[in-house]
């Protein structure tokens, strides 16, 4: 498949055959990285500026391993340290970007759209890292990944997400994935946490986690922002545990089978209990390292051929 | 020419031919950043240390990007994550970067004069990315560098250079090296922002923008420090704007083929209005381009050769 | 000697014949940070992560230069920015850390035990830089290395430590290495600041300065952590200084080829008198350019053979 697209920046706007040709990169790279030299030329001369207005370890030190191990090289900048600081407009500071020739621009920003806007003014490829409550693709095509290593396929599958869906650009992105490869999703969470009419992206509501997860064969457990709880949209950490933490109880009903997700990092006896997270079902930790293979796949497939 | 200075401080202690060797260089390398590979092997195994006592995303990520399509290796230290902390003291910690081998040095520090001190401690090249408002070398000379590409040479020009003259270590170093290669700087901007005696260092001066850009070929801007305004030295923004800032109305009386530039980052429609910034006449992006040029010039001038 | 350990957590881990082998390879890797090529291909493709809770300019500038220099790739994570913020454990982020295939994790962190706690979870080396008040073995390792440099070898010798013994991990771990290469160590410092039963540790406890240093062939002068003071543990820097602060009068009872050492950063006055600290018997920057070695050798040893 030619891959024609200049930027990653949401689930939306890939189709079937582009959403599996970056699945099928990221397994062959994968293996990359369990070499004793995980690295190969592919991107040499190339320049990544990983761009990142809001902190981020674990996607940033993905990103950064990802291109590094295809021999790119990376500069990395936090938005303490940046112009914008200094009151300047991500426009004017994306085509100043563009203006030191980078080959691609990762970009997270807390403000849904902004790298659209930031894709649409450079001629460098923008990879979409998080943007506000809307896209987070890089996780959902690793969630994918990881599901379709341990499937086989994504088609015909029932994924659960259980949380906080209104806030998280991860079940957006989820969401509309999932679907297009021909997956069921059902959402679960608190009804202050589940936006009206999310039903039009493709997805069943339930208000009880044990009915969503019954005929799950994938579990994506969303991360719960502590700081929302100020804003009343959930009572307490203990009472949200109850209702909504995957629990070995609660799991007790779930299929055989099932795969347990999380996008990290985790509050260990909130939103899932620990026994949950480090227990057979779990493959958290697979999602870490299936997410520097898509990464690698999205940089290889965006700046390693001619465009 | 033979480069013999192990540092760039200052636009002073260039020569003319210095200065022509280094735009020279820039030009040659500037093409490697187009290149489909952006990389030369010419700085392997050179270790570049980038030590910014004051925050500054462009000027970093230039000389960055700069240092690695030179293969060199870079380590970036920032004075909130540095020993300064600490409270030690400058020379010492730079006599301790000087233990660790490296080759350059690359410094911006608030204080007048600390690049040209740690040039004296320390064997490796200095090079001065802006002190206090003293000096601020690598823009003039991509200030330099863009205009002689526009213009075909610098002698003979009138570059008028607007704004707080005071606080601007971009206006010092441009003011002595436009002359240098035998321009005639004209300064404008309020009387509380254009220093006693400026006229010394080789400036014409006028208090109205209009009066100082009829007969320039190149108007640099210079960046309003919004800061000092607390400090009484302009009243407000609005006012500014109106008495100072490059608008269109203003650039009427201007030639017709007059370059506009700014240091960056611009406050749009304070110093410099939005359609100038963005109009035929401005080439700060190119400006921001060559900064990746000069700074590879620089580094491979005083590292590339033996010495 | 075949190294057979997947990480270098402490001295007291560290075989006699272990810490040879360390200090023999950075003798000979040492040469490489001098040649105009200051690289060699041997960790091409390895992927080290440096992993900083607590600030540190020098150890992690040193580090990284040193993964450089052996062409390994790094990336660098701190405090600040990382997930920790988000409240994920130590033991989340390192399995996540993990999960991305690093070959070795260099990690600084406040609670004594951690680098421990992350060498059993994680698969990768894991090189600890100081952690809480318990040890920093590159620090000592360096400093035995200066030493051997100069004396020719560590057995025999009498080394002095000077200063806050209680909470220094240098302390610790240049006692207990320096005590097993054969030397003897004498420590000396307010009463307050030397912990009871150290003489356990394998050191003699001395609380005049200059009873101390009478027979050293090596004095080890300590950094003041000045905010303890508040804490009442010493009274004034003033009287710190007049007392324990390591002058040229207090050396003037010292051997003829006495070495002054300090792990740096330094406050002059305070522990050690400007003209001492850069005076004829001082090593202190030899030890900064042994602490790249150090470095470059640890990784070498641990990552650069079949293990």
């Amino acid at each position: 498949m030619r891959f024609a697209k200049k930027d990653v920046l949401d689930m939306e706007s890939l189709s079937v055959e582009e959403i599996q040709a970056i699945l099928d990169t990221a397994e062959t790279l994968k293996e990359i990285s369990t070499r004793p030299i995980k690295k190969v030329p592919t991107l040499r001369g190339k320049t990544v500026i990983h761009f990142f207005y809001e902190p981020s370890t674990r996607t940033r030190t993905s990103f950064e391993i990802a291109a590094k191990r295809l021999s790119a090289d990376t500069v990395s900048i936090s938005a303490s340290t940046s112009s914008i600081a200094k009151g300047e407009t991500l426009v004017d500071t994306a085509k100043n970007l563009e203006a030191m020739n980078p080959d691609a621009i990762v970009v997270r920003h807390r403000a849904a759209g902004a790298p659209h806007m930031l894709a649409r003014i450079v001629e460098a490829s923008v990879i979409n890292a998080g943007d506000g409550m809307h896209a987070h693709p890089t996780q959902a095509l690793l969630d994918m990944m990881t599901v379709r290593e341990k499937k086989g396929s994504l088609a015909g599958l029932t994924v659960a997400i259980i949380g906080d869906i209104t806030h998280s650009r991860v079940a957006r992105s989820n969401i509309v994935g999932f679907n297009k490869m021909g997956a069921t999703v059902i959402l679960a969470g608190p009804p202050t946490m589940i936006p009206m009419g999310i039903e039009t992206l493709g997805a069943a509501v339930s208000y009880h986690v044990e009915e969503a997860i019954k005929d799950a064969d994938v579990i994506i457990v969303l991360r719960i922002q502590k700081e929302r709880q100020h804003a009343f949209i959930f009572p307490s950490e203990r009472e949200y545990a109850q209702c909504y933490g995957l629990t070995k109880e609660k799991l007790a009903g779930a299929k055989d089978d099932v795969l347990i997700m999380h996008p990290g990092p985790i509050n260990r006896g909130v939103e899932i209990a620990p026994e949950v997270a480090e227990g057979p079902y779990s493959v958290i930790l697979e999602q870490v390292t299936n997410g520097v293979a898509i990464r690698m796949a999205l940089l290889y497939i965006l700046l390693g051929g001619p465009r």
